[in-house]
Order: structure tokens, then C-alpha cells, then sequence
């Protein structure tokens, strides 16, 4: 680590000083979050897919043809949202959608051709998003800070809107 | 820090075995929203506020009246959220809006006594929704998160849906 436990806390202090927002953990991830949306569509400007949408659609690739229930839990999202980002990609030809003939309640949904390549086109795109995201963090602590979020992910896994599948 | 450069590698390693999303910044701070959210409206279960609404407060209690473009800067909100929120806070009267006299295009917003009584009953528990939130990560390490996403923040700040008013 290049700083220590004493220069980060005085620098906090001085971030402090700009706005006591930047130090609420709440506020900074709400940013964060708008940031990371602003570089995703900023780098797959063309693409015309939403960070939801890539997600559901790479979930759809990983995974093969799958059920809106067991869709929404691998991506930790609510159910009827994963229902209308199926709709508009379905709408688009990038997905297909049939019900199920061991039960019919149950609506199943695939990756078209057309969807799979959109995916493998977009991937270095996204892969930039997601790099610049941490990008101004110094090289030697972007593992740590993945390492962070990704523990804080895994440990209140429960409380997301709908738990993701881990494992 | 507890963990060196090698143990970081290692253990990514094990955690992109279990999904790959867990490596992706992207997602992981789209999670980490919904967590925070979570844990946000259970500490402050029945005091009926969200957390950009509680923003929207904050600052109005901070800075005093405002209008709404201005409002909308310092939380960094599209400036037609802040009119949604500002509206539904003021039919629970919370806020209270006046156009401005030196320009009748401008509107004004300001928190009622009832809002700024609000804002100090659930400050403690909001307190502790952040504090909830990076809770997982070991003590020593906190400070730090808490930097690395201040520092992502402060350097991508013209990228967030609206630019954040820093300083």
C-alpha cells in the first residue's frame, strides 16, 4: 500500500473539509454508481444496451436458455425488472421468450444469434467501462479495492434487493 | 493493511471461480447500492424517508434555501429528481417551495421545522446504515475503503449524472 493508516486519515479529514458527503459511504457508492452507468454507456455508445441489459444478456450467454425466478436470482434483480429489460430485449430480437411445457406458468427465456453477437461485439467495450471505473485509483490498489467490494457484496449478500446466487 | 498484494491475487482468484460478476467493479458497486439501500430503509424503518430524499434534507438543513438547480449540484441529482422529491416532500409537509422574486423562473426550496425534526430523530440511524454498510471489511481497512471511493469520486466527478459541487 502506498499510504499509511495515518496519511489516510488525514487526508480524510481534509475530504471532510470539501463536503462531509464525501466521507458518507452511502453517498459515495450512490456516485460511484452513477459514474461507473456514465463510462459503461460512454463506452458502448452505439450498442444501445444498458449495464442491466449487458448483464442479463451475459447471464443469458454464461447460463443457456433459464427461467425469469432462477434469471433474477443469478444477476440480483427483482423479478419484474428482469421481466421488462426480457421484454425490450425481446422487442429488439436480442432474446427470446417461451413459456415453459413442464409448467406453463413458468417463462423461459434465451439468448438469439443476434443477442450473442451484440454480447461478444460489445465485451471489450465493457471491459474498459469497468477498468476506467478504478482507474484512478493507484494501479497497486485496484486488486485491494475489488477485494473490498467484492467482500462487502459477498458478506450482506442477503440484503440486496434479491440475494445473488453465489456459487 | 492486513492482507499483502499476494493474499489479495489469491483470494480473487477463488472469488472469480465462484462468479465472475464478483470481479466486475461495475457490478459489485451496483450491489453494493442496493445493499446500502437496504440497510438504509431497515435502520430508519418508519421514518419513512429515502436516501436521496434524506440528501435532498440534509442539504437544504446545511445550505438553507436553494434552488432547485443549485440543489440539484449539491447532491449531484438530475435537476428533474430533485423536483420529484421536493414535490412528494412537500405534500408530506417537509419542504416548502416559493418561486423567487428577482426571477420568477427560479424555484425555491426550503425545510420546514417538521423536516428539520425529522432529519435529527433519524440521524442516528442513518449513522449506523453507513456504518452497516462497509461493516464487513476489517476494522483497520474501513478508513481506507472509505478513501479509495472518495478519491474514484472526487476524480470522475464531471462523469456522474450531474456533476457533484466540490468545494
Amino acid at each position: 500500500m502506498a499510504l499509511s493508516a495515518n496519511d489516510v486519515d488525514e487526508q480524510l479529514a481534509q475530504i471532510g473539509e470539501k463536503s462531509p458527503l464525501l466521507l458518507r459511504p452511502g453517498f459515495l457508492i450512490r456516485r460511484l454508481h452513477q459514474i461507473h452507468c456514465a463510462l459503461f454507456l460512454k463506452e458502448t455508445e452505439g450498442f444501445n444496451i444498458t449495464p442491466v441489459q449487458y448483464s442479463v444478456l451475459t447471464a443469458l450467454v454464461d447460463k443457456g436458455e433459464q427461467d425469469q425466478m432462477t434469471l433474477a436470482a443469478e444477476i440480483g434483480l427483482e423479478r419484474t425488472s428482469v421481466a421488462d429489460v426480457l421484454r425490450r430485449l425481446e422487442e429488439r430480437q436480442l432474446v427470446e421468450r417461451r413459456r415453459s411445457e413442464q409448467d406453463r406458468r413458468m417463462r423461459l427465456a434465451r439468448v438469439t444469434p443476434r443477442g450473442r453477437q451484440r454480447i461478444k461485439r460489445m465485451a471489450p467495450a465493457v471491459q474498459r467501462a469497468h477498468e476506467r471505473t478504478i482507474e484512478a485509483l493507484p494501479e497497486a490498489d485496484r486488486q485491494m479495492f475489488v477485494w473490498y467490494m467484492s467482500r462487502l457484496v459477498q458478506t450482506n449478500n442477503e440484503l440486496g434487493t434479491v440475494p445473488f446466487k453465489l456459487g
